[in-house]
């Protein structure tokens, strides 16, 4: 068994609204930072795994991110995963 | 003025406890992914940046983690900036 790393974003879909990303696009003018904008907040998950090989370890990391860790119906993911 | 695309990680700080990833770890057994440990959960931003150069895109970015992304006592961050 080898180690491996996944860093993984869960961000909400472009079609959907993000409440959050908004809100913090408006604190930005307050901060004198109006040339940010476009604020988009998700979630940055890492984790280890213990696979055979990479590719057994990628579809570890998709199972998880399909069945627990996004909501498929409003958000989308990527990641990578890199030996350790 | 050139457009810049920034992807934020806001993660909490290693000797900080991650009760949210605990639980996930947790989770991950249930789901039959007892290989997947170490769960950490944070954030990932996107934005959008308007700025003369990556340079300076980079210091606007850098400002407002500091100022509102990221509360630095119980997390850090880390970010990348390109052109769009």
């Amino acid at each position: 068994m080898k180690k491996f790393q996944a860093e993984i974003d869960v961000m909400p879909k472009k079609e959907i609204l993000d409440p959050q990303g908004k809100a913090v696009t408006g604190s930005m003018k307050n901060l004198g930072l109006s040339e940010i904008h476009n604020v988009r907040i998700g979630k940055h998950i890492s984790l280890e795994i213990d696979a055979e090989n990479e590719e057994i370890a990628h579809i570890k990391v998709d199972t998880a991110c399909r069945n627990l860790l996004a909501n498929l119906i409003m958000e989308s993911y990527s990641f990578s995963v890199k030996a350790v």
